[in-house]
Order: structure tokens, then C-alpha cells, then sequence
């Protein structure tokens, strides 16, 4: 399981407030203590603002590369933001992200096949977002198909179904778990990736739904996370399904884990 | 999610002293807290002492329905003291249990006909314990073949296909999770049962490992568990769990726990 820091994002509050003051320590203080809590990636996303994102963007990536090697996932709405980042950063990013609407994809599927990146693809169409776990299948198909003849191996793509809130539709955590194992399964070696924070949106108790859910997406092949690994209670979900789920040899990672106390 | 209520239980050190004493206020109150917490059934087993387990059996049963209205699943290796146990059951039981074991079968299958019990049914056979998926799939449609020739019909037939522990057999979680999906749904309307605890023997942290593996379960089909609705903890991911598969309308039981604080 594959964990993507989330913490390093310009629309947190904190985040986007060090970004703004160019607050060195901050940011790489944030980044090192999700490396050293197991994140496999850094999300870097410098917020929205259009006269600065470019700017901001920039000085994210190099201020957490003075500090760490871990590979970044390049977190923006703007192709163009993206591309800047591309030309700065170290080592193999994974971009984030396309969709499967036209103009999107004809502007990030060539970025990453020319900088030989990890690409996530939003289950997105210019028609709108897909409600049913089929739906979600067929857009990822497509953008696996597109991906695929720009140059970019399968195994390189991340799709990502889309999160939609249960306190609205109820039916949504079985179609996004059914479209977790479709995609993992039927287009293998494409990975499923997402953050799981949507899904309990409107309702208490957010933190114990978005950790039950990580369970059954992992048990249903989710092979990556948008998280917060400095969340105790979180990883002692995902260290004891990794256990469970035979991905974590002999159990050592959860052994560990549990002695050094960081199963919370 | 129907709940067992485990906790009525000989072998447990508490309930079978109190059932030595015949400590009939221990006994009432643990009923009454288990199905306040809410079990669906009560699990009741007197211990495996020979000479004295259908006393003990039957004392159980009639202090336990002094107090409560709720179905018993009747649990013991021999079905001698089943047959005992259905002579003063009221209601509907769920007898605990059949194996594919020839003599089994042949002794307890007969009595759940006659009884009109629902039946649990342990996918284990002559020469063995099965490993993987398939071949606990396989015993369970021996299981459900035989149960449905003796008149018992398929929604009232559950099946346990045998938790192991994941520290001896990495795999066996993932068997376990493929076993509940090919059961549930490919011999619909017959029912997956187990449970939990058996999966994390060996290891620390067993709690967060069993109440990781119910959200899996419940994911994958699990219909029923044998487990502490006391224990706030499990039915914290139990809940969520319902509420994530779209078992629970409007999130209603969610959101009652949550505010009432029995989510823990």
C-alpha cells in the first residue's frame, strides 16, 4: 500500500499560510514528518490562486527537495503550473491529474509521457462525474486507452474513481468499492488510487468511516491513499490490513509498528 | 449485520463459573447487556463438560429466557445436547452446529428439519480443514445440498468457512475474504458466518486486527458475526461499516450510536 503525504497542500490553512510567508521550517518539517511516518509519496499542491500558483508551486518543490528524496506528486488544476514543476523536480513524479475530458487530457497525458511520470486519472468526462461503479470502469478504460498510446505503461497509471459523499447517496461506498475491484482487477496492472475523506462528508464521526472504508478498499485493491500517514489511527487501519490482506511479509511492518507505538 | 452475542459462553472463565453456581443474576445480566448492545441472537454454550453439559445446557437456556425474548443460537459439539436444548427452546433457534462430517451431518442436519432451526454449518469435512476459497466453497455447497435435501431451506442456512490465523498462514485473510465473497454470493440466499478472532491468534494489537478483518468481511458479504456488541470498539467499525455498504437507510443506527456514544 502506497501512501501519498497530503498535508503539503496550499488549501489546508496552515499549509497555504507557510506557503504565503515563505516559511522554510514549516514546509520541511511537514514534509519530513510524513517520509518518517511512511508516506511513499509528498503531495505538493500550492492552492489556486491564479497570479501565484506557478510561483508557489516552485518554491514548494525545491523547499521539501533540500530536504528529502522521496517523489513528489505534483498536485495542480493547471497544466501549465504542472509543467513548470516538471522542469524542477527530481526524480519520478507522479502527476496529479487528467481526467478523460478532452482538453485536460490533451494537455497532461503528453506532459507525462515526456517526462516518463506516474499519472493519476480522474474517472471525469466532459458529460460530468460517473455515478455507477460500471460508469467508473468505462471512463478508466478510456483513459488507460489514451495513456497507453501516448507511451505511458499501464503500471505507471493510477486511476482514481472518484469519492462521493454516502449522507447523500448511500449506494456510493458499494459502487465505489465494486469500481475499486474492477479497475484493479480487470485493467491490472493499472492501480486504483484515492483519498477516502469524501465519503463521510455531511456526517460525524468522519475520522472512524474514512478508516472502515480504507479497510474494505484495501480488501476490494486499492493500491494507493491520499493521506495524512502522521494519523495514528489511520495507519493502525492500514498496518493491520496490510497484515490481514498477506501484503506485509511475516507481519513485520505491523509488528513494528505496534511495538514503537505508532499504532496510536 | 446480525449479531451473535458470544459472551454466554461455558468456556469463557467468568460464564462458567457462573454457570457452575448457578449465578443466575450474572448469567441474566450479561443476556440483557448483550442484546441492549444489540445482538441479534444469543450464543449459548454450557462448556464441554461431558457429565454435566446438558444440565448446564438447559439450566442456561431457562435462565437466559426468563429475561429475554431474543433467539438463542444453541451451541454445542454434541447433538445430543442440541436435541436437548431444542425440547425448551422457544422461538426460532440457529443451532451451532453442522459440519460436512459425515457423522455430523447425519446427526445434527435431521434436527434442524425437525426443529425448524436456521443452522450453522462449518465447512469442514472427514478428511480435514480446508485452505483456500475454493475448497471451502466446495464443502459449503456439500453443506447447503444436504441441509436443502433434509427441507431446510437456503436462507436459513449459514455458513462458517473457518477463520485461521494470518501469523501461522499469511494468505489465509485473503481466503477467508475470497471464501465469504464466492459464498455469499454465488449460494444466495444462504449466509456467511464467523467469528473474528481466530484470524489475529499470535499476534499483538488482536482487537485492531479482528475489527479490521469485520470491515473486510462485511465488504466481501459476512452476514453475521459471533462476537461482544459490549464491546464498543468492534461495533464502532461495525456500524460504520453498515452505514459504508448502505446496510443502515439514512444512516440512521450510524448517527443514534454516534450520538448516544456507544461508537466509543
Amino acid at each position: 500500500m502506497r501512501i501519498i503525504g497530503e498535508k503539503l497542500n496550499g488549501t489546508l490553512k496552515k499549509t497555504g499560510a507557510a506557503i504565503q510567508a515563505r516559511d522554510v521550517k514549516f514546509i520541511q518539517e511537514l514534509a519530513q514528518a510524513q517520509v518518517q511516518a511512511g508516506a511513499y509519496w509528498l503531495d505538493v499542491n500550492a492552492g489556486t490562486h491564479p497570479d501565484r500558483e506557478k510561483d508557489d508551486f516552485c518554491w514548494l518543490i525545491k523547499t521539501v527537495q533540500e530536504v528529502v528524496d522521496t517523489p513528489l506528486c505534483l498536485d495542480s488544476a493547471s497544466p501549465e503550473v504542472l509543467a513548470a514543476g516538471l522542469e524542477i523536480v527530481k526524480g519520478q513524479a507522479l502527476l496529479n491529474s487528467t481526467t478523460a475530458e478532452t482538453e485536460k487530457a490533451k494537455a497532461v497525458i503528453p506532459l507525462a509521457a515526456k517526462y516518463n511520470c506516474q499519472l493519476i486519472g480522474l474517472t471525469l468526462v466532459d458529460s460530468g462525474m460517473p455515478a455507477t461503479a460500471d460508469e467508473r470502469f468505462e471512463i478508466a478504460k478510456q483513459i488507460v486507452d489514451q495513456a497507453k498510446a501516448a507511451g505511458i505503461p499501464a503500471e505507471n497509471i493510477y486511476i482514481d474513481p472518484l469519492v462521493r459523499a454516502i449522507s447523500a447517496e448511500p449506494e456510493q461506498g458499494r459502487e465505489l468499492l465494486n469500481a475499486t475491484w474492477l479497475i484493479s482487477h480487470k485493467l491490472a496492472p493499472v492501480n486504483v488510487v484515492y483519498g477516502l475523506s469524501n465519503i463521510s462528508f455531511g456526517l460525524p464521526g468522519r475520522a472512524l468511516l474514512n478508516r472502515t472504508l480504507l479497510a474494505m478498499a484495501m480488501a476490494s485493491g486499492l493500491g494507493a491513499a491520499i493521506m495524512d500517514p502522521t494519523d495514528k489511527h489511520i495507519m493502525a487501519v492500514l498496518r493491520a490490513s496490510e497484515a490481514l490482506l498477506g501484503q506485509d511479509e511475516f507481519c513485520m511492518n505491523y509488528m513494528t509498528a505496534f511495538r514503537d507505538g505508532s499504532l496510536g
